[in-house]
């Protein structure tokens, strides 16, 4: 008998005593692995509770059980998740999380405590919710580069985006209805602004590259700024705007990683991936494309993989499992200025022909997109391939000539 | 250094070599295994390959060697690959494998005997090629009950299909152009007959229910039948024919195994999986859906899968992965006959009216469903829910009154 101490009873926390109560039997039956929740952390009174005894808000009752050996730290946030994950892997405790933030900001750090000490720090339910997939890209890793992790890692943005694209409501309205679904928090900041699939995409970047990428490196955009203009000209262009985290290894031994809104093909396996679920396109240079689909979040999906995580480090014990990255710096990640894709421009003018002339004249290769009910003076193209920083400069002349740039959005290449 | 001998030298197994030889600093690196391959066990001669003095003809020299302590059998076929594939189990050797035919009719035995001598026999690349899909199973059971599963699991019918689909390509001339690509074999029957596909329904219904579902268990039919007036009809009912291989756990215990052509509906995740691309959905009672997306075949993609299965033996060689079922018997399936769903019937009659009439008579809420350019005397409907002997009967008594039945293809519930 294996015992476990879970910290924090919010959703995933409550999902993971739930699942771990009510499948003991199969657990036990399928992996060996006896289980038992005996301490749950958190700072509130669950008096009606059926694990009323098992609750302390004492950090130190669970530091100090030498019979406890797997910690789930299912608390969210970086502090005091932070402190008490430290404390537990210096202790000797294996821990397992659903924290996305504290991976992506102490990830480097905490696997090499777990490295010093023996233990597992495994994070499975951090990317995806129950999709699997940090365990099969450490899989494709084993006989394969990977040449580029590309995802929609936000359920809740692709929620707004997929009303945006099929019901033609405005961001705010998509938003509010996401809200009230409960797909949305009130303060929906790290959803919308990206943020949460940065920590994502940093999360799947380490482990592929072995170096840490931290969310500071990476050029994030939200979908705070997109319009059912955008969304009705990728429509017109052949397929639909989707926030993308994605990360690429460039021949210079640099990453090319970014949050962004993008146009997709229609064609794409990505670009069908809708509502509130996540998809994740791994490509590697002997598997070719290989591409995860499910439900990136909610309770049982998140604390299933919690608890998969669980019963490996039981099955782990004196046996640490190869899931590792070192520290990284900023110079692993090429400048977001120097990197180097097409995008689509939306733009208005007054004298819409002059303008639509000065931008072919400054992108050569320009394409035009047209859409139906477009206003009078709007116009819009995809440019070719350059840097970030050549585009801007043109970008500047076409502004300088009396146009105003409304959209720029990444085209992907997927 | 872990000594590795590969069994067969065809597509697979020259991948597995050239995959190992080629990123032996990579798998050290990043997975601490140092592998070499010792002996490659061919009946053929290969005096020009760079690994001339690796080829042996003698198996009983991978056998009696004690350094070998992880052999891959890529050898295909059940004889001579189970004789050996034991033999080594017995010597106390792990086995890998991308033989999808042993593995579903030999391995509840293989697996008893690895169990006995504490090795492992591991088939990632025997289902899916290079898509991840035997470990993340394991990770959905560890915390859930697994549903359901369904999958287009062979590339080559699923090629045909979309041929057919989107270019309205006749099923012989679609067999003949994958023939000349090299996707179907001279002999396609295993493929298009569903033969392949059903052994990796197996696999994977085994691992899921833990006792040894053999093919001739299966309710198996493949595409030979399928007709460009099938596809036509299908996408005005809304939806495509795939070939599905699908297993689902019944309330009496029982499962409900098939292999058959199905109508799926255009917004399944399954409906957009095209050409020579595998698609597994696997339905958690914890995670909902997942899918899995990839090339299910071809050389380097099975061999990454094999070589990642070398690794996690050489990680594992004295702590046995938990990879297990027993063996089984037929009374684990409903029988075909019981099994409960609606199908699409196409029909034809001289008196189109009153056969129409009739199939209205005898199927109550049955839906017609119509197609553009159908011949004078054609008529097709989909039925309700019923059990196969049910449907059978009505459907004689349809025959009795003049009626010719000229496809039934199952509705899927996906």
């Amino acid at each position: 008998m294996v015992q476990v101490a879970v910290m924090g009873y919010g959703v995933v926390g409550s999902g993971v005593v739930e699942v771990i109560m009510n499948h003991r039997d199969g657990i036990m039956k399928r992996s060996d692995a006896e289980l038992n929740v005996k301490y749950i952390l958190d700072i509130r009174e669950f008096p009606d509770s059926p694990y009323a005894e098992k609750f302390t808000k004492n950090f130190d009752d669970i530091l100090n059980d030498d019979e406890v050996k797997v910690v789930a730290e299912v608390m969210g946030g970086v502090h005091p998740a932070y402190d008490f994950t430290k404390a537990c892997l210096l202790a000797g405790k294996s821990v397992v999380t659903s924290n996305k933030e504290l991976v992506a900001t102490k990830g480097a750090e905490l696997l090499e405590i777990a490295r010093q000490k023996n233990v597992n720090y495994l994070f499975e339910a951090s990317v995806g919710g129950g999709i699997p997939i940090i365990r099969p890209i450490g899989l494709c890793l084993a006989a394969n580069e990977v040449i580029e992790v590309a995802g929609i890692l936000n359920g809740t943005t692709n929620y707004i985006l997929t009303k945006m694209i099929k019901e033609g409501v405005s961001f705010e309205d998509a938003l509010r209805t996401a809200q009230q679904l409960g797909y949305a928090e009130r303060n929906p900041a790290a959803d919308v602004e990206g943020h949460d699939a940065c920590r994502k995409i940093c999360i799947l970047a380490s482990l592929c590259y072995g170096k840490h990428i931290y969310p500071e490196f990476v050029h994030t955009v939200g979908i705070t700024g997109i319009t059912l203009e955008d969304v009705s000209y990728a429509s017109s262009w052949g397929g639909v705007i989707k926030l993308i985290g994605q990360v690429s290894k460039l021949d210079d031994g640099t990453l090319d990683i970014t949050v962004e809104p993008m146009f997709i093909e229609r064609s794409s396996q990505l670009a069908g991936i809708d509502d509130v679920f996540n998809g994740i396109l791994v490509r590697g240079d002997a598997t070719g494309d290989v591409v995860f689909y499910g439900k990136g979040a909610g309770k049982l999906p998140t604390a299933s993989a919690v608890v998969a995580d669980i019963i490996d480090c039981v099955q782990h014990l004196k046996d640490r499992k190869f899931v590792f990255w070192e520290d990284g710096n900023a110079s692993l990640v090429k400048p977001y200025e120097e990197t180097v894709f097409p995008v689509f421009v939306r733009a208005v003018s007054d004298d819409k022909k002059a303008a639509s002339a000065k931008a072919a004249e400054l992108f050569p290769g320009m394409k035009p997109v047209v859409r139906p009910d477009a206003a009078e003076n709007e116009f819009a193209f995809v440019t070719g391939k350059m840097t970030v920083a050549d585009r801007n400069k043109l970008l500047e002349e076409l502004k300088a000539s009396g146009t105003e740039i409304k959209s720029v959005i990444r085209i992907a290449d997927l």
